[in-house]
């Protein structure tokens, strides 16, 4: 017979698939001997049948939660339903997979009339039972019964109003009692039936609702979101109550092993007294800190601060915990790996190591190279800052430092930034229905809640900058403004978040590029260590050049030359290139460009020193360098001295019907020999003469969009001679390396051929990507959504490397290329080149390098290491 | 030591390569017993060994020439440069592969001034030695020193001019005397040295002159044009000079074994008396044809004809032959299969199957499909013929019926025709310097030559309707008019030409379709006997199917669905369809369109009754059915009553970058699934009602543009679905069968998941060329002409399959589609299914069947049968 249900003592952190999370970790902690609530979970392939049952808990599932709680009944020495000893449970949920704030709880499960009665001696007694009793009711009208609880709630500010009071506490004991009886009445109202006096029946309902819980639009949401499985299920977790608000020496609250912001190695978190744990979650009020706890309640925290130690050696990670202290004694509630930021996650996982924990191979296996994203983003520019108004200071909840319009509902952020602007969510406090628009911001600022609010949770996890607990801040949200110190600001005005130090300013501040630290530069040394794969950086600029070595790129894998031109006092050069009418015009117009060219490629060459540079030679389609509006080329016609109408001649003779397959890449060069001719000048006499400076430059001369063999061929001819005349002038050899882009399909069949010809292939994985699935990148916007929403795609193409079609392809070439010419080197170039996915699987086919921008290049680093690891395991 | 001269009795015609075409078939004839002028030949390997030697004839061949002239005086008894018994000599080149006229000829060789004097005894013999003297030194004034032979020709003219005469026949001995001794001042004056008296010395200079003009600009182009390598070389022939204008008994002339225009098995040709052969090739005068020659020379006439027989069963084939009767007596000088028309070599392929010469195959093998074109040319609309106005009428010099704008040069008529004009070239005569012009214009009138001047052999070679000898014609090249009978038209007038019967109209006369005859039945019956790829077409409306059919296609390959609505009175529907707002709107108007598609498939069905029909979903992107222009826009906007703003909002957001590979094929029906089942809904229902009328109907349902098999998947379902939907409403099954096109390079590498799902898959080969390329083909125009500049490229890839990349990728899917299913039905429905040498290569890997527009279906069935036949040799 399958067993659905598991007391903590049964379980262990491996059954996390059937006892989803928190139960795993709860039995866990129960067999290490810490002070844990007893109770038991209910399984998640109980959850599956729930719903293979048609939404019913059949009897043999019944059974066993009957069993189970006899069983918790003989240990806890409680009974559920006896009123003089009765057994009170909370009732949570608990996933596989981690979805904070996702699931439902409900708490003082057991509680009914006559156990009230019963347990109702004193006035404190009495106040606490009926708070308790009342807030069932109400959780159990929301979770269970899906009713609204503001009735409920108005229960209360009502009472407070009618006593002239601000504070539960202030209310009488009768006060309480007389909002709990009626609660009941509401309930009876709201939902047309009694409130289930029976506590099984309250338990089955309860766990019953948990199961429902899964299948809510915004759980759903989140695991799209999140790509998790909606066939993994939640288990239940049914535990015995402890009070955090039951006695002056009772709290609650959440701590974490080590700061998740820094990854600091101090014990950190918030509490709340004579509260229960929801209270901190939904930031309803604001917690203090950890630090007060170390003051004002020593053993409580030297307690929790050796548990978390032993936690962290057993989990061999940085733990999340939730805790009780009931009457002076502690429990623990939850713990499981917390979540953190990039930078935390990079100390830690350094710390760890050091500690000798994990090993330099597991610790890079903890940060997905994704997440260093969030990292490289800029902080504020210093100068800038200091000139900045404050608005005021709330917690620095998530890091990250952003500029954008404020809007205070999802649904404007959400059209804001279709509109593309930056805005940023303003509310009271967030709850999960917020996470689309929390998602589509681009940073979030909550008048209420700390550091592990909800807001603060969600976006440390989606990287989002974070603000929270901004107590100055009054909303209106009918009139969508909000006032702050006597500064109103109405929507869509800008203000800036500085997540590293919880400050709100007035207005836009310009960024600082980011600074790496310590961690950052230990986990990209082992990285190096570790990986196979050669990473570059795609630049086109000294300034490109200057990043790309900041962040220890071994190379430059492509320096678009095209990109220089597009420089206001570069670009007139071409364009007379470009209207030029014959080939000797052409020709003037070159000479012009090149000391401009060999001038931008010196100071790459200065820059790389003793690095290879690989330069691709003129590509995109020339008329993209005219001016497309009226202005500009009345502007563009005086300064050539032709008339308007000329010009828009000519610029109309450029336009293609399908520029991306049209006269671009080596096309240009076999139509324009004298452009390769000048482009291969350039280089050489830049090479020259920043050799002569004492550097040592690896020049790699790159041709775009081959085809066919002959087209390389022909251009190969004209830049040798055109490098053996620059040399001859110059009477100085540099050695070079000639190449291929393989960004056509057909030169991915005709690689044995192309390969003959040339040192090296870089696949150019944008186009070959367009052109393998015939794909317009500018185009498939139209439709592309239909392929997601319909399930014929999974994921983008044109972010993470399409390993079926495109990559199939790329192996043929290297096969093909290997075989005529076993040396030739292979990289690519491509943006996939800087998606971890792809780069694992560029490394897993034997490619030699990835080239990607400057501020993927780490990105890519820690991907080419862990496609490593991962291949040793 | 290598041979570089051989006597004519040491060749045969096997020796093409090395003796020329002219050469090799001088010796055979000579070896067969019959007529020929003794002669030598110095071989095409003489010639490439003359261009390695700097220009120059080394000792080794100058020997071997001195060793064959030595030889050739023994035999004919008579001494180069011997004033009592000299050697005359013609020396003319011939080169492996035919190229008519575009080689140099020099005549009376050996004669010198001495020699002249000697030969001179009375009126009759002065006349025509020293006639013969001042051609031979404007000939080699002309073809050795390359001088104009203007100068000469006027001393002609001025001769006559004084005496009041009009022929050269006219003049008495003393005028040639007088003017021979003229030219050889002119010759002094313009070359600057005297003519050379030694024979020898003329010998090797015409030998070496010959050599040189293989690489004259002319001979360059028509290689280039007829695709004939460079490095072949032209070999020399060296021949005792026989002279049709020596007495009244003497006359020269050129004949076909059977009639070149219409295959009918009579002799054929023309003939000059007292002329030599250049007379009749340059079309100065007119000459006699051979019936007169029956009459006025019956024995000549017998020999000739018997002669014409015993070549004709000695080569196999149709023999075009050069032939000079000196003092009665026949001289053959040159022999070779002849040129014809596609009728005539349909007629005479056939012929000589009957007579028993050939075998069926080789019949076949004789024929190029490319050719059939010509035939399937379409002749002129009959009532309108007999209310057109005759200018005037020639003689149909190659076969064809085309109206189009006069032209008088050759820069004209390509200018017209890239002004998109369709030009017809006016001259008094034609020269190889006009094939340029020839070969750009629709067709050509001559006002001198016969049927076998250059203007005819040319026009009838490369399929150009042409007729010459219109002597009503008088041109006014300056002013750039033509007179005729009191009608005077201006360049770019509009005349029509009949080139079946010579006569020439005024204006432009419709066309009406070509009618099949019974030699190119008999053909198309032996390709289906022999052929094994199927041949279909390409139709997308019932009178493309009629058209089909009567070309024997066994199917319709490919029906493009999109182009039935494309007509003014279905494209309302479409647009109505594309415009509108949301699902229901969309289904509205679907459902308009539905029975007019559905009308469209019940008479394709019908008329191709047990026969299959592909019938593609629709593909383009939805813009193209949208009007461009502010008229068109504002009449739909008033139809559909939008304003005009809504719907260029709706035309500008359709708008694409690369359109080609944008919102098209499959992609459309991945978003708007209604469009494919109401298209599937037409074809079934039609399917339906043509089968109950008792026809076969066999639909094979394509989508167009898959790339991943989860497209497919997709669409498949909503198919299948809607196919079961409709066959149950009308209670009755139809077998169907469903396919995809591969035309994205992708789906070549994922075709075993996709032929998993279908049963047959289409080559796109359009498409697959476009994007295995990268080649946009609306935009290639700019750059591919380069490529065919710079040797980059031979072949349009959109014309001829590329083997090595295009076809490779077919190649590869074709084997993974049969490893996961062998029955897959594998066919091509590009262009490249109607061109010759692509249907070859499908043949041999394999394909099923290859689909073409309907006119191409004769070519393709023939292409088909060669590549059958080749593969068995």
């Amino acid at each position: 017979m399958k067993q659905y249900v598991y007391l903590f003592s049964e379980g262990n952190k491996d059954m996390r698939s059937i006892l989803g999370g928190k139960g795993a970790n709860l039995a866990e902690m129960v067999n290490m001997g810490l002070p844990v609530p007893k109770g038991f979970t209910v399984t998640t392939e109980a959850c599956t049948r729930y719903y293979e049952e048609n939404q019913q808990l059949d009897e043999l599932v019944l059974n066993q939660i009957n069993e189970a709680v006899e069983r918790l009944e003989a240990v806890t020495v409680k009974q559920l339903g006896n009123p003089e000893n009765p057994l009170l449970l909370s009732v949570r949920s608990g996933a596989p997979v981690s979805m904070p704030g996702m699931m439902d709880t409900i708490l003082n499960l057991g509680l009914n009339d006559e156990i009230a009665k019963t347990l109702a001696k004193d006035e404190d007694s009495i106040r606490f039972i009926y708070d308790s009793y009342r807030r069932l009711i109400m959780m159990f009208a929301d979770v269970v019964k899906g009713k609204d609880k503001e009735a409920f709630e108005k229960l209360l500010t009502d009472k407070k109003a009618s006593r002239c009071v601000t504070t539960d506490i202030e209310l009488t004991a009768e006060d309480m009692y007389d909002i709990a009886m009626e609660s009941k009445k509401i309930y009876k109202r709201l939902t047309k039936e009694a409130f289930p006096e029976d506590p099984i029946v309250q338990l089955v309902e309860a766990i019953k609702a948990v199961f429902r819980s899964w299948n809510t639009e915004r759980a759903k949401i989140y695991r799209q979101m999140n790509g998790i499985s909606d066939k993994l299920g939640t288990a239940v977790n049914v535990q015995e109550m402890v009070y955090g608000n039951l006695t002056d020496d009772s709290l609650t609250g959440v701590a974490f092993s080590r700061n998740p912001s820094t990854g600091d190695n101090n014990l950190y978190g918030e509490y709340l007294e004579k509260a229960q744990g929801e209270d901190i979650v939904s930031g309803v009020r604001t917690p203090k800190s950890i630090e007060a706890m170390e003051r004002d309640y020593p053993h409580i925290y030297k307690d929790l601060k050796d548990i978390s130690k032993i936690l962290e050696r057993h989990y061999k990670d940085m733990q999340d915990m939730e805790f009780t202290v009931e009457k002076g004694k502690l429990y623990m509630l939850q713990t499981r790996n917390g979540k953190r930021t990039t930078l935390a996650a990079l100390e830690i996982a350094t710390s760890l190591v050091k500690e000798g924990l994990i090993t330099k191979e597991e610790a890079l296996m903890r940060i997905e190279p994704e997440k260093l994203d969030d990292l490289l983003h800029p902080t504020f520019n210093e100068e800038e800052l200091r000139k900045a108004k404050v608005l005021t200071t709330g917690l620095p909840a998530s890091p990250g430092a952003v500029s954008g319009e404020i809007y205070f509902s999802v649904k404007d952020v959400v059209k804001a930034k279709d509109s593309g602007q930056d805005p940023i969510l303003v509310r009271i406090e967030t709850s999960p229905e917020d996470i689309e628009g929390m998602n589509s911001a681009v940073g979030i600022l909550t008048v209420r809640g700390g550091m592990t609010s909800h807001a603060a949770v969600v976006a440390r996890g989606i990287g989002r900058c974070c603000i929270s607990g901004c107590h100055e801040i009054v909303i209106d949200e009918e009139n969508k403004t909000l006032s702050c110190n006597g500064q109103v600001l109405k929507e869509g005005e800008k203000i800036s978040l500085d997540g590293f130090t919880g400050k709100v300013y007035m207005g836009v501040i310009k960024t600082a590029d980011f600074k790496i630290n310590g961690a950052f530069e230990t986990i990209m040394e082992w990285s190096h260590q570790i990986k196979k794969l050669g990473v570059r950086a795609n630049a086109d600029t000294e300034k490109d050049a200057k990043t790309a070595l900041d962040f220890k790129a071994e190379g430059i894998g492509l320096c678009r030359t095209e990109h220089m031109f597009f420089e206001e006092d570069k670009i007139f050069a071409i364009r007379k290139m470009i209207l030029a009418t014959d080939e000797e015009e052409r020709k003037r117009a070159l000479k012009e460009i090149l000391p401009i060219q060999r001038d931008d490629f010196e100071k790459i060459f200065r820059m790389m020193s003793g690095k290879k540079v690989t330069i691709r030679y003129l590509d995109p389609p020339l008329h993209e360098f005219l001016p497309k509006n009226e202005v500009e080329i009345s502007k563009l016609a005086k300064a050539l001295k032709v008339t308007e109408d000329y010009l828009k001649e000519i610029i109309g003779s450029l336009k293609e019907f399908n520029p991306m397959m049209g006269h671009r890449g080596c096309r240009l060069a076999i139509t324009y020999p004298e452009i390769a001719v000048m482009q291969t000048r350039a280089i050489i006499e830049a090479a020259i003469t920043v050799t002569k400076q004492g550097h040592k430059v690896l020049p790699e001369l790159m041709i775009p969009l081959i085809g066919d063999v002959k087209e390389l061929e022909y251009l190969k001819n004209i830049i040798i001679e055109e490098a053996n005349v620059v040399m001859q002038e110059k009477n100085q050899t540099i050695s070079y390396e000639l190449g291929t882009m393989i960004e056509v399909p057909r030169s991915t069949i005709q690689a044995d051929k192309i390969a003959k010809e040339v040192e090296f292939f870089s696949f150019g994985t944008n186009d070959l990507t367009q052109m393998t699935y015939g794909f317009s990148r500018d185009d498939t916007g139209s439709f592309l959504n239909d392929y997601y929403e319909k399930g014929i795609f999974q994921k983008d193409p044109f972010k993470i490397i399409d390993k079926e079609g495109v990559g199939k392809l790329i192996m043929v070439a290297m096969k093909l290329a290997k075989a005529t010419n076993p040396n030739v080197e292979l990289g690519v170039c491509g943006e996939h080149g800087g998606n971890p996915e792809s780069i694992e699987f560029f490394h897993k086919i034997g490619l030699d390098y990835v080239s990607c921008s400057p501020y993927r290049v780490p990105i890519a680093i820690l991907a080419a290491a862990r496609a490593a690891i991962k291949e040793t395991k």
